[in-house]
């Protein structure tokens, strides 16, 4: 690849909060370039955000439509390669149906559409064109995680028994849809949130941080949603009980009003031999428990050579006792993505460490997995069988 | 008072694990003296723990209805003033009952009973009595502890909305009690621990201080308990989801294959206002987080004058930075019960402060919860409704 | 400013560690693109390390004068605005000076320059031309870094009594220098790092951290170098006692042989009423510690609002919980110089929060010290007055 | 031994800090008893703490002197063993001596006299009568500051290179002595604490921990004292450099004017392999920091077996996970002082672990330490020589 890769974003204008977080994701290393965008549904909005960003004001589209339609006409030397969509739940699958149709890649923000329906669609689309979708389940990006999952994989940690992951937050813990704040005006309303609140915006990250490490799959989970805040409309809180496929038990408890956690999602994993331990605000340090030795502190660091797995140094890009922190593990989604589409373009194999990135299939099972929590809490039964058809 | 209690020791011969620990937080603070005990089944251990414990060989008893008898028998000024009961689960009863009816106040292992049957009747027999049963909640005699309950019922944190308690352990990660581990043997003896394994053991000391700390009770439990190791004939890890009386919710997750891990007892209570944490491995710190302002750090110490709640000060012994530990959490609930006790012989009032220890209706409180917690997990419905009649 | 800043680098070829970081840093907010580069000594090492980087082939330079000269005929809206110049110490100075004198901004790693004098000249170069040089202090771009000043600065901590930074490495440990490890071998080359080793390379850090948050200048300094490691030809360890303009005393001690530390900077500020505590491998913390109230943890984000001083927030780019890190914190340097640059170019004033980075001031306080602190480790005399001059 | 030892306690009356937490210390492990006591200078204040503590009339002396000598004249099956001196230092040495004079053991709190020089009278009568004396060098007592002394002794880390001990306290942040705190008062008291008052306190702390860690001595040392609060009579902060016998360097910084520490003593030693750190205020982990592979963990717990040296478990009364604390190291001092002197009566060999207590030799130490670090602060030349004799 002798050039940055192009990419037109949807949403994300001047306003947005994760649309801002994506362009530095992407920016950071230097192989992807913002080349358009439809910044915001408000024309004036759009536009402010376009001279904001430096993009030419040809490029700095109303509507998706218009941009997916017109980057599709222009030459192969400048339109883009690939969208990204960073707008509410319900507007994910409009853009990511219509890039694909039109040849575009798609890197989309989770939970992956509104209703699982859509995320089959979207896995049959992407089946059918070949082309690429990455979603930014950031968490799975650290390095940390990585080696976490390298080691349950290797075996070292004996067979997996148990899973607890916790994702507390506290900003939820006062009814400020109704005070102004726009990030929970639309997260709490069922209608661009979905039919999940709390566990659709975090408890999906949980779910899919406790597959990715332990590498088993939830096949039974028996659900405890509230709502906690008066007056809300969806849960904004939630205790689950886990069965994995491998005989593993667990628990995944997610919060949004556990006052005064600002962003503390922690996984713990216990294999016959020892357990792992990661947290997400100290995200570059991994304790590994042994059942016959000393605890040990494992660190992130480009320089640890044979100490860490190549899926986690591959994802460093300095040295330990420099933290990379969430801006890197979303960067690191972006640069996978990023390196297996240029080899792709190229014509050669992306490695197995540049293919570590979040696609349609776990979006569809982050959807399955918002649909069976919401069926279990709504069930008088303990247990509720995890469905993905 | 003019002088120290005289204690008699049911169990705790020199090979036994708590009986050592209780002696210690029993002399600690020079109110009790150890003057008489029926150390062990086996006669030539009780004969050399009473002679290792400088006990005259006419009060080293060998068997405890001997000492009871015995000691009813000597004149007020030598025998002694209470019993301490340290035998496995399935010997509480006996000697409890008997010192009671000879009246004698007792000091009691947790789970108090064998079964919640046994529970209620000592509960009846102190009762009738009047006499003083202490029950050896080790966790709720650490100063913070006391601090973060004083905190909840001082209303500061608002209501509480979140109850999270974890006690993971490593202990039983192998099926150590087919390899000579006597600790091991009879706490995964259903003959002689009771009708569950990890709940009885420690998911008793979450519970307790799930309600303790929150001064809520719980109303509704939904119970997974697991056997991971296979050829146990108990429970060795579980997860339960809660309810509590004030709307709160809660999960208690205790397990003895928690590979790599020790004693990792921690609480987590939110309320509208903050939550806060507290983690028996670093027992002197109260991590008290706040909505509308950053998280502080309440630290135990006998100088904090109004910083700390007069529950915390009195249950400390040094000052800030003196780090206290386990065995002062025990000798905490034995420092309160001497007190107590003397002020009842003397006749005057005991202190809030003093009369903060763990009594009979703990007790079977907690085995209310094994039973709860056993019920529910041989259930398909999802939640069990808590009953202690 | 409608546009990006055009940025050429000096050094940061392929095989080089800080250039990358540089990179990775000034990309991150959309703000600066890579123009050219002067990339190695080494042709082939240039050439290829410009195409890796995207950069057209003509300005892909083989030095940095044919780089400034070039650059410096190119029309207005081609040429680059600044250069930022990531070599060994000894070759800061020659395309500092030459950038300067063709109307180029400068960007430059630290130590500024080989020796005190050429740090002179170029402070008198800035003074002359009113061009930006900014100094790449990474530590003080951390957000807590500067929400430490901000309450010293503010008085809430009384008068600032002891400064004790710390700063221990391990990776010099062995005699690497000897054995391939290229970072090893300059940075202990008296030729190309200059007469200090670890005082050069990470002491000055440290110094400038202590005088940044303090708000105060060392005055005094008794100096204890040494080189702990056989065949080392310059200190890889020291320990320097400090006094302060204000009556404060300080401690700094600087290793990079402090075996299995990766990059441990730490410092402590302790004023009447309070102190400070902040360490760079958990830089969203920061750790506040009060004579008459419980200890306080300010986290960075976003945000908090009014909680953080304005020159923590204008410096944060998520909400608390989100980690950033060094990259970030390197970023900042780049940000606030770039917003700073622009704000000059477009004719605005910059803000205070934009002009807080290092300038060339800093740049001849760091080489200072490096020369005060080798006269008082070759003194026996206890006190060394710090001299700029 | 059949019975418990017998002990005397010179000053601890009620109104005192560290004699209760000696009491607590020496009864802790049911080996001592407290017989008679010379709780105060101040008569009401001796026979109300004697009958606080249960002491006969008969034994509840006024005077030191008057303990010794009708102690002395008790049969030996009723009178004290040894003589415990909790007093301020100016009163340790008369009844140190005396307690000698009539072949009665002591523990003595440190630093252990007014001067060097009867310090030395005290090693020349040790010497002279065999008799035991045990210098209460608390810190010493954590079994994880054994832990590491065994790891530096057995050359693990290779030749040490480097010791950073540090001692920051803030409860002497505002005139306290003027203020009705009585601790402030004599240990600010040049008349009653001595030549130093921080470097005296809790200097003589840190120093004696690098040495019994180390293994080595210090040879060399360069100081700054200061007195912080304005009005104060002794030192209240200090820092010094260090040089030790083995070519290691050091750094001691002692402080009682950080602000919000409480008693945050903490070491650092640094090897040719590694590297261990602990801390007082988290005294049962030590972090075991390696080269060439990942941090380790390392935990006090009577369970450990191979992975804690004998000196380490020795000293531990509970299994990992289960927080022993300050008392327990304080008891740790008592209890091998205890067996010791048991083993001497009983005519056996007492072990290493249990010989393993600062003795009349580093008290001496300690005496010199204060002489030189006096010294050295009112020197202007930079090393000076430390000096015993």
């Amino acid at each position: 690849m002798n050039r940055k890769l192009r990419m037109g974003m949807v949403g994300g204008g001047k306003d947005a909060f994760i649309g801002a977080i994506h362009r530095i994701a992407a920016h950071m290393d230097g192989l992807i370039e913002l080349s358009c965008g439809a910044l915001s549904i408000n024309p004036d909005i759009a536009k402010e955000s376009g001279e904001m960003l430096f993009l030419p004001a040809a490029r700095t589209y109303l509507t998706y439509e218009e941009m997916i339609k017109k980057e599709s006409e222009l030459p192969a030397s400048e339109r883009i390669d690939f969208i990204t969509i960073v707008t509410p739940n319900f507007a994910h699958f409009g853009p990511a149906m219509m890039a694909l149709d039109h040849g575009f890649h798609v890197v989309i923000e989770k939970p992956m559409t509104f209703t699982l329906e859509e995320a089959k669609q979207l896995q049959q689309k992407v089946k059918e064109t070949g082309l690429t979708l990455c979603l930014t389940h950031t968490y799975a990006g650290y390095p940390m995680v990585k080696q976490a999952k390298a080691m349950v994989a290797s075996g070292v940690l004996g067979k997996v028994r148990k899973v607890w992951v916790e994702y507390p937050q506290g900003w939820l813990s006062k009814l400020s849809e109704r005070e102004g704040n726009k990030q929970a005006a639309w997260r709490t309303d069922p209608k661009r949130s979905g039919k999940s609140g709390c566990m659709g915006d975090i408890g999906t990250h949980a779910a899919h941080l406790a597959e990715y490490i332990s590498g088993a799959e939830i096949t039974h989970l028996c659900a405890d949603l509230n709502t906690m805040v008066e007056g809300r409309a969806l849960d904004d809180d939630g205790n689950v009980l886990l069965k994995f496929n491998n005989g593993a038990n667990g628990v995944l408890m997610a919060s949004q009003v556990a006052a005064g956690e600002e962003n503390a999602l922690k996984i713990r994993v216990y294999g016959e031999n020892g357990g792992l331990e990661w947290a997400q605000q100290e995200p570059n340090t991994l304790i590994v428990k042994w059942l016959d030795q000393p605890t040990q502190i494992l660190r992130a660091g480009g320089n640890y050579g044979d100490r860490l797995s190549s899926f986690a140094t591959h994802n460093c890009r300095t040295p330990g006792g420099h933290p990379e922190g969430y801006l890197e593990a979303f960067g690191n989604i972006y640069r996978n993505f990023a390196l297996t589409l240029s080899a792709r373009i190229d014509g050669t194999t992306p490695t197995k460490e540049m293919l570590d990135f979040p696609t349609v299939d776990e979006g569809v099972r982050g959807m399955a997995f918002i649909d069976n929590v919401v069926a279990s809490a709504q069930s008088d039964v303990k247990w509720t069988a995890y469905k993905v058809d």
